[in-house]
């Protein structure tokens, strides 16, 4: 499927006859759920998590037998403009520490027990930096979409999309003022940790280019090729074959969002099976989720990227989805319904 | 140190020379995760999580080997009042659940390593319907207390004290509005599902009982002692014990943090040991949690006690500790600092 891909035009057909959320599967956990012992609705969220997982899996019995997380690194090159607190060599480096399995994210997948893939796009050709032109060529831009949705292998029942890549934030901040209305002002974080200075230069940049490139942002696909970067694009595929294979989708936090964000700017329906993880300090996060409709499950102020909030948030999934299949019916424990 | 409580008298020393957090414990952890492969605090409250571990164990190098769920299970006499959407036969009902491990609680435990304790306090003698008169005799709260003492044994790391008992929120609610102030409709919530009459028939109890026994609510033993029950005595043993024993507590809902509520009004310091788990839409949880100063890990709809919010959140200490116990350091890893 994703050999062809060689521009955005291969991609058009991919948006469309998605599948839809399976109505069987979603009324079957309802109708076990209603039976389990607790008062009706009293496990909240954990209640809809799993009919998430029914709804999208389109099985009435969901599972989670294999977790997948994968974080796509890409380089940027608008860090030339002074955007970071770290160096780009940092994108490389940690890559390796990701192979090592000394990152965070290493640690969290292995606590919830979720396979982790490493995909490094291009490191040694960043993309160009945006405030003096467009990030990427089209095919660049392809070749990244064509990769991520590579990574998503058949037999994945639980998907979540990470990133690592000096200089995203800025990258991600375009992107939502792209999408949603500028200044950069109203997008823009410290990302790993600006000072006050470097804020203000960030948010200079971003404005640059929201102003070089005004005339071509009314399309997603050049929002993505003029501001984006490599992960971004993968994400985008990455989310996207999920949908095609039927894989719910845990969302990180600021950068992975803006993947998903361009995505639904594409077609409406295209993240509806995406769940939002975590919600970050970063930018206005909050205000995109709200963009997107999506209440995000957890708020423990982290600001890492490397899908960290979306695997502690799958954390959260295996223990919903733990009590729906091992909790016992009022009937079978003998315990009285309501008055 | 439990054998001996047979009055509230017994108990005030208990609260006297408690210990505190150790200093030089967090500064070990906070100097460790300044060289983890990260930006500074971009773990955000996981970071928070693992300093309040240390502090608490007193250990530069905190651990989870024997986290530890305790249910206390009691009876409510005011469920003779109509204050329940279920029949007060389902407290023991579901602790026989809780031992057939066919509970909420049971698939949260077994899916993040908890051990779990279920504590039957005195199921055949319910309180006294406490708007009619005090709910127990203080040798009664006292035996409760030490039961919850001596539920926190030696070699525990973590403790969540949670709760079964029909009528329960109806308690909560009235200890609540004891100690912060009334009337009853600001407390009081729908418990296991209430309709609209039952919700005006719960606080109009609650309003009698608090005009009953308005002139004994200054002291918190005479609040346990007239409005409480059983369980939330336990709890606030157990909380108590564990903090003489070093050991951090996460709390569970709305009923736990009725516990907490009242040994912090004994003491101000006595819940320092406390994190909040989760906040609960039952009645002003939320309030409530803003009156202990303690922003709540999770915010997830879920109001069933059991410590199950309790239970979700330990989840994601397991996956904090990981974190700061795995990752490389920018040394070991070869990853550069802040340009």
């Amino acid at each position: 499927m994703t050999a062809e891909i060689r521009s955005f035009a291969d991609m058009r057909p991919l948006l469309r006859n998605l599948p839809q959320p399976c109505a069987e599967s979603l009324a079957a956990v309802r109708a076990r759920d209603a039976q389990l012992t607790k008062p009706p609705g009293a496990l909240g969220r954990l209640e809809e998590i799993v009919e998430w997982l029914a709804a999208w899996q389109g099985r009435a019995g969901p599972q989670i037998e294999r977790p997948l997380v994968a974080v796509f690194a890409g380089n940027h090159g608008v860090v030339a403009r002074g955007v970071s607190a770290f160096p780009a060599d940092v994108t490389r480096q940690m890559l390796d520490n990701f192979m090592g399995g000394g990152a965070a994210i290493n640690q969290l997948c292995k606590t919830f027990g979720l396979e982790l893939k490493v995909v490094a796009l291009a490191l040694d050709q960043p993309t160009r930096d945006f405030s003096r032109g467009p990030a990427m060529e089209e095919a660049e831009a392809a070749a990244a979409l064509a990769e991520g949705m590579a990574a998503v292998e058949g037999g994945v029942d639980l998907f979540a999309p990470g990133e690592m890549g000096i200089g995203n934030t800025t990258s991600s901040a375009a992107i939502y003022a792209a999408l949603y209305g500028g200044p950069a002002a109203r997008w823009t974080g410290r990302g790993t940790g600006l000072d006050d200075a470097g804020l203000a230069r960030k948010k200079a940049v971003i404005d640059e280019a929201l102003a070089l490139h005004a005339a071509h942002l009314d399309d997603p696909w050049e929002v993505l090729r003029r501001l984006g970067g490599r992960e971004i694009a993968a994400m985008m595929g990455a989310i996207l074959a999920a949908r095609r294979a039927r894989i719910p989708v845990m969302l990180d936090g600021y950068v992975a969002c803006a993947a998903a964000a361009l995505l639904r700017a594409l077609d409406a329906d295209a993240i509806a099976h995406c769940m939002a993880g975590h919600v970050s300090p970063e930018g206005a996060h909050r205000e995109a989720l709200e963009r997107l409709g999506m209440p995000p499950l957890l708020d423990l102020s982290m600001r890492l990227g490397e899908a960290s909030g979306a695997a502690l948030a799958i954390g959260i999934v295996k223990a919903a989805l733990a009590c729906h299949q091992g909790m016992a019916t009022f009937a079978s424990a003998g315990v009285s319904g309501k008055s």
